[in-house]
């Protein structure tokens, strides 16, 4: 698999009172890693939020191992598999960049809606092209 | 001041590793008490929502006293000034229901924007005339 | 399975781009399910947190049928499986309450951790007996 | 005023269903920049947290002029006015980096809070000697 590689400084805001990150942070940053992976594929997520077109979650997991906390200094690896149908889904590790420790492993499956048309049942044709080269890459 | 009161039990993503809610999401419970005014003057916020037309937060500041703490009950309590051409103000109590105690205070600036006309000038009469109706209520 | 109901009103701030529930927002959720669960089993979290003593998550997922959208009502049904040694696992349902609509099934996984002790192998015997107890009624 | 710059891009999830960044989240923003500027000045944030010694908010506040949106890059602009008494106060822009345009000014007003002796009337010393350095730099 192809992973995609993004930085994120644990925020203050994003910990509980348990002193770590709160599990469903997890989840934001899961988007930022598409978010980025989608730029290395050269697909414009911002744009085609603009025109309303959207890959809402419809199902997403993530186990945890080790805790982060704030101000620790996060590698989040994104991995996108071969797409089937309109289904997209990606892969996730969380991990501590001091010593590479694996923090947590995630899961995230999408759709494809476009305005006047709801979910897609097949991908946009520029959309496929760009992930297969995404891909092969 | 004609307040509204809402109840609002503090959630546990909500507070931050002091242990206490986080000064931001004080915002986002502000949020709730001017849907629980708009639905006592029988405004609906909700239905302006599906047709884009919003009232975004010009001006919000907020002074904390003392601070809420996870489960704790909160008491919300939201008023609306008078308006002044297109401008919205708003202020608020929170309390620990506990007590009583007056845990902070806030108050926020509106515009009102619609689609296609971008911020109003005016408020639209029919909001006008329901806003009227309550402060006099 | 002992079902136990709690209703959320979704907040305009729980709500993405799309103009629906951002699917992070879900897990903020099954905490105040949790939270409702335990104080019908006489479980005091809050008095936990203050101890210290926390139910880490390590595992969450959820899947997506239809969105929530703001304002929606949501009826959040939660259950708890019997426990197997220290890892209690919750399962829950999401429902728009107008019309009783499936919009999402969640499962939460947790530790116990306490401090100076770190994860728990076994259940507080406390905990355990309000556990049974809860089922069992 | 010595201004200390910060890059945020904007995450999906902050922005609401106005499609403009949730006014709550420029507080989340304006922590971010409290901690590069103790970073500039040689003041470890992430430490004080783990001996539980914080700067929590007392007042805080935001004028909006333009809304910030999804992937946006922002510029982040945070300074500390020299402080009285045991009382830190900063003041932040946001800025839009293409084109420099202003999107947000905000302030907010901070004690410290010792663990046993809760809120201090005077700075730590080796705090203020770092932050009159910091101010002199």
């Amino acid at each position: 698999m192809r992973w995609v590689e993004t930085t994120i400084t644990v925020r203050f805001a994003e910990c509980d009172p348990m002193g770590v990150v709160h599990h469903a942070s997890y989840f934001v940053w899961f988007e930022i890693g598409r978010l980025a992976l989608a730029r290395e594929a050269r697909v414009d997520v911002a744009a085609m939020a603009r025109e309303q077109v959207f890959m809402p979650v419809i199902h997403c997991e993530c186990q945890f191992r080790e805790p982060a906390r704030f101000d620790d200094e996060i590698l989040l690896r994104t991995a996108l598999l071969p797409p089937k149908a309109a289904r997209l889904e990606f892969r996730y590790q969380v991990l501590r960049r001091h010593g590479h420790v694996c923090l947590a492993r995630g899961r995230t499956v999408h759709a494809v809606s476009v305005p006047g048309k709801g979910m897609l049942i097949r991908l946009p044709v520029d959309m496929e092209r760009k992930i297969e080269e995404f891909l092969a890459g």
